[in-house]
């Protein structure tokens, strides 16, 4: 019997060659996600607003306000993911916000939730949280456990479902990747395994498109080093960052 | 009967939705290429490089060297175009360079072709060029006709293939869109369509992969207006720099 996991390592990832990344994220969303998942639609006029750490924040303009421009978004997967939206949607008039801030953990996202969340009055809010609640425990002296993760990002989540009952909600997965410059093994794992798990149980809860990063970069690794993707582990490059935007349509039921 | 064109405009174009970009690119090169026009094949250590004028130049920093970086390819197409490049091909070690200069004329990539093209050693060489050699006889004072385009163009080619007989290319095709902020109908059209099929007829002369941007962006343009897509025209918005980038993948066979 061919397994699903069989296609995703025997047959699409197996042996050398072009590895298409929108079949690639195809496979990985298959394989990750129930076919009951949520998934996102788009009508005329909806505001999308990415919110995040330094993967998401990655060079845009703090300065910006104007959605749907390079100074907005930056340079990193939401560049990619709204020139995809963009091209593909054109009758919707859609709008993109990137509110990214390196280094936040969920705390932080909390404490400018006003004026960088709930004022925008996303239709679509996508968040990707979690990798620096952990990590600044091993860096930056910051005492929040997996339990104050959880608990904080279960708040924030309520109170933005509160502001704004009808937002789809959109949950990526906090990723690691072992090979990484940043990645420690000894010291990220287990460990960190822990705070994926809790963005899958919250998209779960909160009825969230969940994007599996970590299973489409373990993927991609398969066929090409984790420097290739995304050197330290944590921030991608180039290739991983088109790979993150395809997980992200192909999550959302848009690619 | 339902011819091709029946399904471009009446199938994949018709009504409100969705257009999704890959779909909508292989459509328009279905169309308007024969089945037998040539492809790219991507190798190990494949050196690719992008030429042209400013649509392709984008924001780059012109002092970059090191390939596959953003400061390398800039924010046009050549971006978009990159990153799915090295997201489906991790293991061939691509590497891709952006040389396009603001402004340039056929004449003017022939003055730097030593230094900006030939020492690159390019396996896979893209050139886009000639909107400027039109424009700029309306508002430079060039005196350049379309004779000399097709002149400058051959001989360009004749030369690069001399010096790199192995070399595969892809030709852009230039175009310019009605309800562009810096299109005059009257001024433009018909004589601008010339340029166009001299920019066609060398790819067929040299075995060139054709990228049929104008078709691309007329289709595209029956679902939302020019300013949309690329507002003056000539130079485009995010929106049609990933339409560029796909219609070029499309166009090569590594969609």
């Amino acid at each position: 019997m061919t397994t699903r996991r069989d296609f995703l390592t025997k047959g699409l990832l197996a042996g050398a060659g072009a590895l298409m990344i929108p079949e690639l994220a195809k496979a990985v969303a298959k394989e990750s996600l129930p076919a009951s998942a949520p998934k996102i639609s788009l009508k005329k006029d909806t505001v999308i607003l990415l919110q995040g750490d330094s993967i998401t924040d990655m060079g845009r303009d703090r300065k910006s306000n104007q959605c749907n421009t390079f100074q907005m978004l930056g340079n990193g997967y939401p560049l990619f993911l709204a020139g995809q939206l963009l091209a593909s949607h054109p009758t919707d008039n859609l709008k993109i916000y990137n509110r990214g801030v390196s280094g936040d953990k969920v705390f932080q996202l909390r404490d400018r939730w006003e004026v960088d969340c709930i004022a925008f009055q996303p239709d679509v809010l996508s968040i990707l949280v979690g990798v620096n609640d952990y990590w600044h425990t091993l860096i930056g002296g910051y005492k929040g456990t997996l339990a104050d993760y959880e608990n904080e990002y279960r708040d924030l989540l309520r109170y933005t479902k509160e502001k704004l009952p009808k937002v789809q909600l959109v949950i990526g997965e906090p990723y690691a990747l072992r090979g990484g410059s940043a990645i420690e093994d000894t010291k990220w794992f287990p460990m960190f395994d822990g705070y994926r798990a809790v963005a899958r149980k919250l998209a779960d809860e909160f009825q969230a498109v969940f994007v599996p990063y970590q299973a489409g970069y373990d993927a991609a690794i398969k066929k090409m080093h984790t420097r290739y993707w995304c050197a330290d582990g944590v921030h991608p490059d180039l290739p991983g960052r088109q790979l993150m935007a395809n997980l992200w349509l192909e999550a959302a039921g848009l690619a």
